[in-house]
């Protein structure tokens, strides 16, 4: 933990939790009578309303981006490294706000909520969500917070799908998109992957058809999997190779099925960890938003099509050793974006991480969003 | 079902099981006091018995390379398109051998098999073998077969690792390497997928710490997961694409877990089938068989020195798109090849069919393997 808290950080923070009694009609066609939203802020929103940049989480993130939530947390939030004073996302100059995704397990309404209708948690009847289901309810939000106009809204991964979605559905609303290491839609085997985490969880015994928590379980090794599997293709080969390696947790093979390789150990870990904080219908409603999403779908299959009311300037990041969402995807989006005369920034930076290089500190990755957040900033202004 | 059986086939086979009553201690430290191997043989040996072919396996094949198990048998064995009169290997010149590894669950001992000092089946407790294990009885075999040298010895995948092992350990006894799509040992996220699938299974309830035939189950569900799991690094992105797409199977998303996209119904179909003929414990042995392998290891992790006693001619064959066992891994042990001065030929195939392009009828390939075979024979006569 800390020994006191960095200058550079945006300090001891809390999350808020607006309620919305507005019905909220989902793509699948089931209607939220009411709803939850959990955010955190960070900065001050001006007199103009026009610095406020929207955070969209990925698959297992949620409102807690950035600072500490108690003076001895030992843990900032998940992107902390690029949300702060005089960061990346300059929170002297931004006010930032991160918001739970709609069907999550961090606050905002999802399976561990309450169903009204039934006064027991929703569990597995909870409504599968789409991304655009999440940007509306981040439209509504914006509209409680009285943001008419986000300065950004940015993301990686399936954050970055939604800032897509955010520019196609209101192009009026927002000023930038920054979409890091996203694609306008998953491959088959990314679909291939999602498959097998959902069917790890939904074989484990444990499950029960989702109702675990009534039979007092959690299918802990079906979301053990799902994370492991995860883990691996978050990460690049090299990387794996550069940290594990072959090396042997006891200098020898012992011929057994315990950790003998560290990558064992490594990934055991992750998953292990993963069932402590997370809940296994949040996963498999996650993985389905991602599947789903392909807003080129309801255009003709054209991305240029799809792009061509936008508004916003774009700024797309992808990293050479994603293998998850290769810089192919990022590339076809940009192209489909230049097709359509937008105005769009592209950099596929090195770096040997793979897909979670979207949350490191690397320094041309953050020196890219700093002078692209300083000059979108100066050109608001004059 | 085939009509009839085609003329380029061997035709009906059957296995021959041999008993081995001296003692083979393993890599593990433990010794089987006497075993069975399995095999099958196609062609026949010659006066000099020098057109002798070994057929290695790789995780989940067996010794039925080619043709049927009887007249009406639906499917032949797994190499047929490439065994056969005037194919690639062909049976016309060659008489080729094709065994079951040992701890398999094809007819060799194994897990199913009688523990002599129980009286019962090992089950989990037959010992972790070795690819080294592996070409130790299976030299024993060639021993009881009357061969004194291979022709050739050739297999794909963990297959071409068994070829590697008896190059570097019988170099006096093999006149051809064939190493098809493998790799002189594993990357780390290669273990980390076996890691993943023993997972699955190791973590089913119904695995009974590997009893579970003693409880009158299977472990299915972590099979299913592991085969899922292994298919989806089987195949290339680009193959799953062009095969499945983000093709649904009812048209439309049913917001639900049910199959949506094609590809899932074609991983759970590859899953459940593979549960039906594969023993699980089996699966476990031949992933930790993967891991294991790493022949340069008792060389000073020097690949050149490792192979520097081989007096075998390799031929190396990659394909383009294995990212399971890239050409990058086949090119390694080329370069030590040729840092050693070993006679080595090396292809690379155009295919966009991932790892499983080994199993293919590949026009390249095979002609590569015919032209091969047909000079390796002219040499060994002339």
């Amino acid at each position: 933990m800390p020994d006191s808290i960095p200058a550079d950080s945006v300090g001891v923070v809390s999350p808020t939790t607006l309620h919305f009694d507005e019905p909220l009609r989902l793509d699948c066609g089931v209607t939220l009578s009411e709803y939850d939203l959990v955010y955190e802020s960070y900065g001050t929103l001006n007199a103009e309303s026009n610095n406020a940049v929207l955070i969209c989480h990925a698959l297992s993130g949620d409102h807690h981006a950035a600072g500490f939530h108690a003076e001895q947390d030992p843990k900032p939030g998940w992107w902390n490294n690029c949300i702060g004073p005089g960061k990346p996302i300059d929170t002297n100059k931004y006010y930032v706000v991160s918001s739970n995704n709609l069907g999550g397990c961090g606050g905002s309404t999802g399976p561990l909520s309450t169903n009204p209708a039934t006064g027991t948690a929703f569990g597995p009847d909870f409504p599968i969500v789409t991304v655009r289901d999440w940007v509306e309810s981040q439209a509504r939000l914006a509209n409680a917070l009285g943001i008419d106009r986000w300065a950004a809204v940015m993301g990686g991964s399936l954050g970055g799908m939604q800032v897509l979605q955010w520019a196609v559905d209101y192009p009026k609303q927002i000023a930038n998109a920054v979409i890091i290491a996203a694609t306008p839609k998953l491959s088959t085997q990314n679909i291939a992957f999602n498959e097998v985490a959902r069917q790890a969880i939904r074989c484990d015994p444990s499950f029960h058809e989702g109702h675990y928590r009534l039979h007092n379980v959690v299918p802990e090794r079906g979301l053990m999997l799902a994370r492991m599997l995860g883990h691996i293709t978050y990460l690049s080969d090299d990387v794996l190779h550069a940290k594990f390696g072959r090396e042997l947790r006891d200098g020898k093979f012992n011929f057994g099925y315990d950790v003998e390789f560290q990558i064992e150990s490594y990934l055991r870990h992750q998953g292990q960890s993963f069932v402590q904080r997370f809940d296994a219908n949040s996963y498999l409603l996650m993985t389905k938003a991602l599947d789903y999403f392909d807003p080129a779908a309801q255009f003709d299959n054209d991305l240029t099509k799809t792009v061509s009311n936008c508004q916003a300037n774009f700024l797309v990041i992808s990293f050479t050793s994603d293998w998850r969402f290769s810089p192919e995807k990022s590339r076809e989006l940009v192209r489909a974006l230049l097709d359509s005369d937008k105005n769009v920034s592209y950099i596929d930076i090195e770096s040997e991480h793979g897909h979670d290089s979207f949350l490191m500190e690397i320094p041309l990755y953050h020196n890219v969003l700093h002078s692209y957040f300083a000059r979108s900033l100066q050109e608001q202004q004059y």
